[in-house]
């Protein structure tokens, strides 16, 4: 089966665009990937290439983990990450396991979870899924497609800072989100997780398929069209229109006026306000788990999680960073619908935004701007 | 070696003097031993007594583990253990480390924790030793004789309420120490921890030896004089007079008119106030982290960890934890001397009032209390 397919890489001149692809579909979250880059792209100087595996051409008993980092996003600011730390998490659990893994996958394609995995493949000689748990980022791992499908969150290992490791047991991935970030919060506010063990089969049903390179193909574009894809979003909305995600949305243009956050239960929870530039529109305030999980104006619903909300640099529509939002800022807000994989009910039970304490239906991004002003361009 | 020493065991006849002797050697702490007593008392009706081991009779290459509960006191009062939470903890550290145990020692002689360690020897058949890692109940894992004698905490296990394990690796205790009462926060404010493996050799030189006879014998004399040891402690003085803790003194005697508590960083910790009887004393102030830890009258220090601060009930002599401390109850504090393993110079640089937040040099209770008036009685 697997000889069908031609193999894709990700060498060292594809983290640009792939990094900056998945600071736009982290939606916020995910992390900030410049540390994450620049480990991941001197594994790659020095280990070669990491093969990219279509998920259909993963052997059906091949045994896969997911990786990533876990904490607060603005932890990663000054919590570094080290070079090792990947390979040394995945060297770990497969020593607490007993076996070798035949491939790994992202928790989230988001932001510096983009890199976590290429840097622990490329320490131990095998291949990235092309795909990932999330298909952006989300802020707990019950959120994951992994355990949505059935998949046991357990065996898991955690890694710190300083090398310190943690297992844990668990049959369910709500008390394992709890247990390990209780213990994140102890190792310094960011560890490196393995989890959510898996065979071939399972994760072909278990996963946002092409995340990855969906994620490069945006980047290119961002590359491309930077400072000049200025009001015409449309290279980036033809690439979303051939995607998982649909239709590219414009919500808002504007200058940040209010930005709130504080760490809270290991989270960054916040706020942020988005006034127009001349003042002749109400205000769009975004609310912060992590993410960007929901934009509002004035009591109008524009857009709410699992559906992606993503802020640019209104100049050169580079992705902005929750954490790296800041006061006078001039950003554009953009908006996509989610993979229909969290369109299903019982997807949707664990990523409605009352999953993350607001008192509100999910209602998709097509019927909320169903007579909202299209793309300006 | 073993067969000179004749093997006691710890039957259920003598679970009401040990449980008991160990409230007072708790200082506060070590959480109320009531459940635990019950849950024991049905695993040793079952599986017959334990036998208690004097560490001298213990083989030098014997495996031993320390195994106690971690938590907030105040949390067991509604968190109940069950009967075999102790030995699937043991169990499971077992298959963790890949090898059987020959023998289990208590983290801290004091409170609920006297009771653990039987329950897991019973299940597992296997001998507790006689003596414990404080001699008394202390708030955090680095403030044992184990780690202060330089046994590395891990591996180590932690097992909830609901049977979820987590399992550490790291060289240093006081991070253990971060790591494990994070996950115990996150795992429901109490668990049972197996850790500080080691062999009977290192054990020999890092325990306080005999405590578990110790707290048995003074059990049976707070049962015996029930009610009647009233204004004379003295059958109580003499045992400890003939231990490691040396003279058992006075401190005060009073009502409760003031106490305050709240869970803060998976401890309990707040102050109690206690006003003499007759108005003609300054009232005595017991600050409270999990355990009491420093008495004092006005300025005056009269006692503070790692002494033992112990209060009883002033009618009853019963020893009072201090989740179970309440306005208005008629009390006498008592102090004793700590083992002298404390009194060594890098014991102490973890155990003295620094080390719990307190801006004074530890002073030993025979200095402070040089010209305090003596026992009544």
């Amino acid at each position: 089966m697997s000889a069908s397919y031609t193999l894709e890489e990700v060498d060292v001149d594809a983290l640009d665009d792939l990094s900056a692809g998945a600071v736009l579909l982290a939606t916020g979250g995910g992390g900030d990937p410049y540390d994450a880059w620049l480990c991941t792209r001197q594994i790659l100087s020095e280990r070669g290439p990491v093969p990219l595996l279509p998920v259909d051409a993963l052997d059906d008993n091949a045994r896969v983990a997911s990786i990533g980092s876990v904490g607060a996003p603005s932890v990663s600011l000054e919590l570094l990450p080290s070079v090792d730390e990947a390979g040394r998490a995945l060297q770990a659990f497969e020593a607490h396991v007993g076996y070798k893994l035949d491939a790994v996958v992202s928790f989230e394609v988001g932001g510096g979870n983009s890199m976590i995995p290429l840097m622990a493949a490329a320490e131990a000689g095998i291949p990235v899924v092309d795909g990932d748990g999330m298909g952006r980022a989300l802020p707990e791992a019950q959120m994951m497609t992994f355990p949505i499908a059935g998949v046991r969150p357990t065996p898991a290992l955690a890694l710190d800072y300083a090398g310190n490791t943690a297992t844990f047991e668990t049959d369910n991935t709500t008390t394992y989100e709890r247990h390990i970030r209780g213990l994140t919060q102890a190792m310094g506010g960011m560890i490196v997780a393995v989890e959510h063990p898996m065979d071939g089969r399972t994760l072909k049903n278990a996963i946002i398929p092409g995340s990855i390179s969906f994620c490069r193909h945006i980047g290119s574009i961002l590359r491309q069209h930077r400072g000049n894809i200025g009001r015409s979003f449309d290279p980036l909305a033809e690439a979303f229109n051939q995607s998982n995600y649909g239709a590219l949305q414009h919500l808002y243009s504007g200058k940040v006026v209010d930005y709130s956050s504080r760490i809270e239960g290991g989270y960054d929870v916040g706020e942020a306000t988005i006034a127009s530039f001349d003042d002749q529109q109400a205000p769009l305030t975004i609310s912060i788990k992590n993410e960007y999980l929901v934009a509002r104006q004035n009591d109008k619903l524009l857009g709410c999680v699992p559906d992606l909300i993503m802020v640019v640099d209104f100049e050169t529509t580079t992705p902005i960073n929750a954490e790296r939002l800041r006061y006078g800022q001039r950003v554009s807000v953009l908006a996509a619908g989610c993979p229909d994989y969290y369109r299903q009910p019982h997807a949707l039970e664990v990523v409605e935004p009352r999953c993350f304490g607001f008192d509100m239906d999910y209602a998709p991004l097509e019927t909320l701007l169903a007579n909202h002003t299209p793309l300006p361009g």
